[in-house]
Parts: structure tokens; C-alpha cells; sequence
């Protein structure tokens, strides 16, 4: 039987025969939002039990690259020179999270950044104090701080100052996918909920929501070594299971940019939360909406053009290479190349990070643009024309087209490398269950189920199309932290 | 208080302190999706009471232009000469109607359609059996048959035999958006309907279905005049109340696309039903997509080239028009310009029927492209590169970038005129309730939720994210008439 169709349903309390275990709060999922979420309660006064699928803490967490979004005047931001205010930092949110994207949560994470930032220091994150300048996905060595959403790039330079806000936990040896710099913001938070009591069951699938006659959450429903437990929630049940990417149904009834594609996530996202809550009536939100990754070298591509199948430019090459992502999925049928010229290549060379990715090879090297249109299926005379008018405009620095940065127009000259970036992106869904900032579940009249609640990206968080790197872990954070406290108090 | 906060949760039929109505099947709406249910079910031997929110039957399809999406050789199709099968009309839907697209409906939809056209003129919708064969948005007099949905375009034409299957009832004196060809599909059915003995209370708007103790749907309560009634339903309630164009919060939620614009719709599509229902635990799906108009003249566009704002192209111009409002809404941030030459304005005048629309003027002429870079606020060279790589290929009646069918490519030439279409897109949600050919709607396991059916695009129909113009239309009397029967049995 598919994921789609385990039964997410809820089961009637007075069905069940009894109930397996007791806590004030149950959290479901150990990833970054459950483990906020733990913490929170336990401080709060509760007796918290955690109920993870897998055999261990972390959750995609651990696996990420470990940006934290934050800022408004973090310690690392202003020990780094920067410049930031919880009013510039929503303005640059308002203007970069997508249409429709929820007011009140990006107003209150602004707000409340450098506080949260500072929880997680008190937590024991360790951040170094250092900035990473060049354009890439994450810092290849420990550095603490790096733009992770086009913060310093067209459009929004010139709307906000730039600051840069992804903050990333520091570590040694880290390898995003495997065990990267999320690792060390989970760990320091495991460690917390564990001392301050909080009562963790592994291998321990979620399945269902119980309710009471009058509709109230009163606990869960799970299988444990294939035996069905159920656990009782005497105040309230966060769920903070993660996305429904490794859902392929859900994924294409609501995402069908990221249908068939690999999601960047881990296979337990697999949206039986997010559906659990439905069935209660539970609103969504920004279903469609999803990151999207283009797994080529962002010190490259800033340097060169990166155009459609049809050899029209997409975006200003020197943006949050999530947003090229984007563009290229959701807009270019996912087909893309990316042009660039012997300097370039070999500017990209001498800055890139030992610690960093091999060099890629182009696809194609040529002296001629027409021999490359053909080799790559452009139209002729497609490529050649965009080339043209970006030369011709980069001859005086600029480029009205797409608005990079000065600093890295420059005319392209043969010998020319091109690269393939078809089909190589994948990522994850935004959307999910439409939640209060204190992380009450709401119905479709925009009321709180009762007994339940729900973070990080279970819910529809502080993105509803654009994105950052360094918000999932930071709303799972931020707003796991107050579903927590909240849970243990009702 | 808005609709969107409107309560739509249910209420328990133990809380009502009477009914003040009864009927086998209570049908919410009287527009195409709602007629269509109210014949089946009465056809079928139920007593059908439809509870309509304005103060006549017609709803969004008495205003539409009134394609219906129909083939695989209907009597129309064969009398104007076309080929067309139930495979080749599956192979094009399977194609064309998105990622993700109910695979199951649109075999049934393709296998069926021709009974489903011949129940239509049984019902006694007037069909002509003549074929428009311009390009335009529907025939501007009352033929019956046209191309809508780039069927005889690119990618489209290359896959599938092209065939035909916009069918459009026979009327005189039609003013799409206030009395359109839809018009005369309802008012037969809604005359059929009346006379199979359905009852009809209008100035009744639908607020919550009713449900029982053990979740079944048995009803709905409505104001009628400022006084909630509440209506049994003793088999079935088919809720076919339109879509949420005009519900803003859902709007922002679901399609981004479409925020802050003008919904295609009418004003009584406020999502209720579907809040309704997602109370109830019913599963949602393609909220996102949406079908976008673009209002400039197709035959003037055909001849000429779509760009965007920075001047690239941006779709074949000979396909569906609503394909072109889509592709600059959902891709291109709605703004985009139309450029042709004097040739080409003269022959698309020529063509013109004296029917349509006004010829538009263009907003700048001249002989200069880059005088017209200049006052689009195209970036200078922009155009000119796209419009010179076009003309090379045009030289040789090709179109490598974009397949435009030769018969439309011929290289423009100065003096040239430039149309803007920036911001003048809008229209309506495809997405809805998650229902199965019959109407039940389901619920996040895939199962029923007893008593309660659905049609029309307060469900998500045949299309995910692709259009046909007659889709709405199509699907909606379609799937109606299976509601119908089926809620009639049940």
C-alpha cells in the first residue's frame, strides 16, 4: 500500500481500548521544529514524549547544510560589520517570501530574530563569528555567516540594504546530505530537550490523531515494530513531521513542478501529518510553492549567463542560486545552460575553496556560438542574439536585461564553455497546513483545532513561493519554539 | 465580515431545531454543474430541490462564451468535416490539461464524450454544425464548432491528430460576459430540469452543510432574505457552487498568479462549498492552477510576436490564447508586449469579423525598433536580438524557437507597432474539492464522504494547469450529470 493511502483519518478515542503511554505534550517528528518544540514545552513545565519514525534525532535537519535564517542584528551580523535591523529584515522577507505569504509571521520573526538567535546560542549552537563572501550554496569551511537569499542582488538591493542573514552552526567535517551543518543545530537542541527531561520513542511510526467525541485532539495513534500504540496527549500534540515531498500523490495534485523529481528531503516527509490534520479539517496553505535547487557552481554561474532551452537569459546570474533553481523548474520547463568564456572559467578556478566541490567540466567548448547552439539543440541564432545584447551592455558594466551586479558584468569573449543544467534540479514543498504564529492548527473559519498543533514544514511557514536558504530550519525553529511553550499550556 | 472568514464549518443535525425543507437531493448552485446534476437526479426518480444564491438560474455559464470541450466525433465534428476519436481526444487531454491531471476522469471524459454531446442536444441545446476557422478567443457569430484549445499548434499538433473541440450553442445577439453563448446550454437544461419536475428556491445562499452524529452529510443550512433555513437532504447533497475566484484570502492562499486581479468568474464564487467540505475532511487538489485571459486581439497576435518585458519571446502565437495569458501570468510576471508590422495589422483587419471586437490600436509605431525599446522600456537591443533571430528563421517560413506553424511565420518588417499587454491578464481557479467520477467527494484516505457530492470548479476537474477554452463547461455538465445520478442512488 502506497503512503497516499495509509489511512490518515482520526480515531475516535472511545474506540480505542486504552492508551499506551501518557504525556502533557506529544511531539511528533525529531527533526529541528519537533526539537524546538520539546525544548519549549519542557521548559514551560510539561512532560513532553517525542515520537520519531526513524531509529535516531534529526530529521532532514541534521542533513541540511545548516542555514539558519536570522538577523535584525545578530551578534554575528554586527561582529561581522554588518548592519541589520528587524525592520529591514521584514522588509526584505515581505518583498522576497512570495505573494500571499503570512504578514503576521514574517512581521514576528523579524521581531524576535535576534532573541531566537540568541536562544539557540543559549541552546549551544556554536556559530563562529566569521562572513563568507562568495557567491556558493553554503560555506565550505566553518564561517558563520554568507548570503543565502540575494539579499545584496537585483531586486532586492535596491528595495532593502542588504545584510546577510544565513547563519550556519559550526563544524567541522560536515557533508550537506549526509551529516551537514544542520547537525550541530540539532544536536546542541537534543541535548537540551533530553536534560530538560524530554522523553524521546524511536522507530515509532505516526499514523493517526485520536479525538474526543467533541472533536478535541487527545492524543496519537503509531506503529512501533509493526504493534500499534496509542499515546495519549493530556494537553496537546505538536506535529512537526516534516513535508509531504516524498509523497508522490500529494506532489502531484499540489506541487507538479517537483513531480517526478527527487526530492531534496528524506523519504519520512511523507506528508501523513499534513493529511492527518486534514482530515480534521485543517486549512492549507501555499500547496504549490517549493524550493527548487540547480546543482551547478554558483562562482561559475555569477560569472557567466545561464539561459533557457530557447537561449533567453532567466534571471541576474548573481542572485540566491535558489532563485535561479526556481526560475529554471518552475518557469523553463527545467532546461537550462549556462554560458561562460576561458576567463571566467578560470576566475571561478582561483576563487573557488579547496574544501569546495570538484570543478565541473563543461558540456561543450567552442570559439564559435553557432557551433554550440547546435551542439546543445538552441535554436540558431538564439544564443548568439542573447549573448549580443548582454555584451553589448556589458561593455559599459551593465545589464539592464537582468540587472546583475556590475562587479560581475563583463563581456564574454571565445573561446566559450557551455554547460548543461537540464533536468538536474529537484526540492522540496513549502506549502502545508495553515497554522497561527503559535503554531494552532487552523480550521477552514481560520479557528484553532483544539489540542493540536503544528511547525516547521508540516505547515506552511514563512515562504509561499520565494525563498531563502536557511528559513525551513529557522521557522522550524522559530515557530517550533512557541508551539512548544504553547502545547504545554493548554 | 468577509467570506473568507464566512463560518463553514458543519453543523450537527442535532443542534438544528427543525428542517424546513426536504428533497431526495439537494443541489447547491444552478449554474452548468448544478442543471446538470438536478436533470440526471430527477431523470433518475429523485425528488431534487436546488438552492440557488442569486435570484435566477445561470450562474458563471449563462455568462460564459459558451465552449464546451467535446469530441472524439461528435455529429458536429463530422458534419464540419473533422476526424476525431476517443483516443486521439484522451491522447490531447492526457497532454494538455497539466501534470497531474486525474488520469481516470480524462479517459472517462474522452470515452464518453460523445454521448455526453448527444444527452446536450437531447436536452435541447442548440448546436450549428459550422466551423470557425479564424483565430480568436470564440466565433464571433453563432458557429458551432472551433479550435480551443491549440490542438492545430505546437507541441500539441506534433503528437496528436488536430481536431477540433470547442462546441458552442447555437444563439443570437450573445454578449460573452453578460448574456454568452453559455446562455443558451442552461437555459435548456435548466428548462429540462424544471420540467423532470426539479423544484428551484433562488435568493438562498448556501452556508454549511449538516452533518449527522456519525459524519454523514444530511443537508445544508442557507439565508434566505436574512433567515437561515435548513434544507434535509434524504439521499445526497451535490455541491456545484462555482469556484473561490472571488475569495481573496483563498486567492492569496492557492494562486499567487492571480492575487489583486480581476477573477473571470462571477461575484458569487466565494468558496464556500469548498470550505465546506475541507471542514468535513475533504482532500483538495490543484488549488494552484488557473486559466488566464489575455486580452488582445489572437488574430493580430498570431501575426505577429509575443515578448515579455525584457523583450524575449514567449510562446508559440498560433496556440489557444488562453496558453499565451498563462504563460505571461503564471511565468512571466503578467507583462508583456505584442509586436507586428504594417502587413500584419493589415491582414489581421482584413480578416476581422464584423462581429468582433473593435481593432485595437497599437500604444507606439515606428519605423525604429529601438525607439520602441525606448518607450516600452524594453532594454535597448532586446527586442531587436528577438526579433532578428525570428526574422532569419521567418526568411525560411521556420520557427526553430517557438514552432509557430508556417503558415503564420513571415518576417516583420518597419514600420512596426507595439502593443502593450502588461497587467491586463486575469482569471479563474481550476483546483477544488478532490472528487471521484461520480462526484463523491473525497476525503485524504481517497474514501467518500457519505452523502456529499460535488461538480463543477468548486472541484478540481479535468484541467491541472493546462486549459482548453469549454473545459469549465465541459466537465461541469459532465461530471454533473454523474453527480446527479449518483446522488439520486444514494
Amino acid at each position: 500500500m502506497s503512503d497516499s493511502v495509509r489511512p490518515a483519518s482520526a480515531r475516535r478515542e472511545p474506540e480505542l481500548a486504552s492508551w499506551d503511554e501518557h504525556a502533557d505534550v506529544v511531539v511528533v517528528g525529531f527533526g529541528v521544529a519537533g526539537a524546538a518544540a520539546a525544548v519549549a514545552a519542557a521548559v514551560s513545565g510539561a512532560d513532553v514524549l517525542v515520537v520519531e519514525r526513524t531509529s535516531g534525532w534529526g530529521g532532514a535537519a541534521s542533513q541540511a547544510g545548516g542555514f539558519i535564517y536570522l538577523g535584525g542584528g545578530t551578534a554575528i551580523q554586527r561582529a561581522c560589520g554588518f548592519t541589520d535591523t528587524p525592520e529591514n529584515m521584514h522588509a526584505f522577507l515581505a518583498a522576497a517570501m512570495g505573494t500571499g505569504a503570512d504578514q503576521r509571521k514574517l512581521a514576528l520573526y523579524a521581531e524576535r530574530s535576534v532573541e531566537h538567535f540568541d536562544w539557540l546560542v543559549d541552546c549551544g549552537v556554536p556559530f563562529r563569528k566569521t562572513f563568507y563572501g562568495k557567491p556558493g550554496w553554503e560555506p565550505p569551511g566553518d564561517e558563520g555567516l554568507m548570503y543565502s537569499g540575494g539579499e545584496n542582488a537585483h531586486p532586492f538591493d535596491g528595495l532593502v540594504p542588504p545584510a546577510p542573514r544565513g547563519h550556519v552552526p559550526q563544524m567541522t567535517g560536515k557533508r550537506t546530505g549526509e551529516r551537514g551543518g544542520g547537525y550541530m543545530l540539532m544536536k546542541p537542541l537534543v541535548e537540551t530537550a533530553l536534560t530538560a527531561g524530554v522523553r524521546a520513542v524511536y522507530d515509532t511510526r505516526f499514523e493517526r490523531l485520536v479525538t474526543a467525541n467533541d472533536g478535541r485532539v487527545r492524543g496519537v495513534v503509531a506503529t512501533h515494530y509493526g504493534r500499534e500504540i496509542a499515546i495519549h496527549a493530556q494537553r496537546s500534540v505538536v506535529l512537526a513531521a516534516g513535508s509531504f515531498a516524498f509523497n508522490p500523490a500529494m506532489v502531484d495534485r499540489h506541487v507538479p513542478a517537483l513531480s517526478g523529481r527527487p526530492g531534496a528531503a528524506v523519504e519520512e516527509h511523507d506528508g501523513q501529518a499534513v493529511r492527518a490534520a486534514q482530515a480534521l479539517g485543517a486549512d492549507v496553505e501555499h500547496l504549490h510553492a517549493c524550493e527548487a535547487a540547480v546543482h551547478t557552481d554558483p562562482g561559475l554561474m555569477v560569472r557567466g549567463i545561464v539561459v533557457d532551452a530557447r537561449g533567453d537569459r532567466v534571471i541576474n546570474e548573481d542572485t540566491y542560486p535558489g532563485r535561479i533553481g526556481e526560475e529554471l523548474l518552475a518557469r523553463r520547463g527545467s532546461q537550462g545552460f549556462l554560458l561562460v568564456d576561458e576567463q571566467a572559467a578560470e576566475e571561478a578556478e582561483a576563487a573557488r575553496d579547496a574544501a569546495a566541490l570538484l570543478a565541473p567540466q563543461p558540456s561543450w567548448v567552442s570559439e564559435d556560438i553557432g557551433e554550440l547552439e547546435a551542439e546543445a539543440g538552441i535554436p540558431a541564432g538564439a544564443l548568439a542574439a542573447t549573448l549580443e545584447v548582454y555584451n553589448r551592455h556589458a561593455e559599459n558594466g551593465q545589464d539592464p536585461v537582468h540587472r546583475k551586479a556590475t562587479r560581475w558584468v563583463r563581456p564574454l569573449r571565445p573561446p566559450y564553455g557551455l554547460y548543461g543544467v537540464r533536468g538536474r534540479t529537484g526540492g522540496f514543498p513549502l506549502g502545508g497546513l495553515r497554522t497561527d504564529v503559535d503554531g494552532g492548527v487552523l480550521d477552514v473559519d481560520g479557528q484553532p483545532i483544539p489540542g493540536l498543533r503544528a511547525a516547521g514544514r508540516t505547515t506552511a511557514g514563512l515562504a509561499a513561493g520565494g525563498y531563502a536558504s536557511g528559513i525551513s530550519l529557522g521557522d522550524g525553529s522559530f515557530f517550533g519554539r512557541r508551539a512548544g511553550r504553547a502545547a504545554a499550556q493548554t
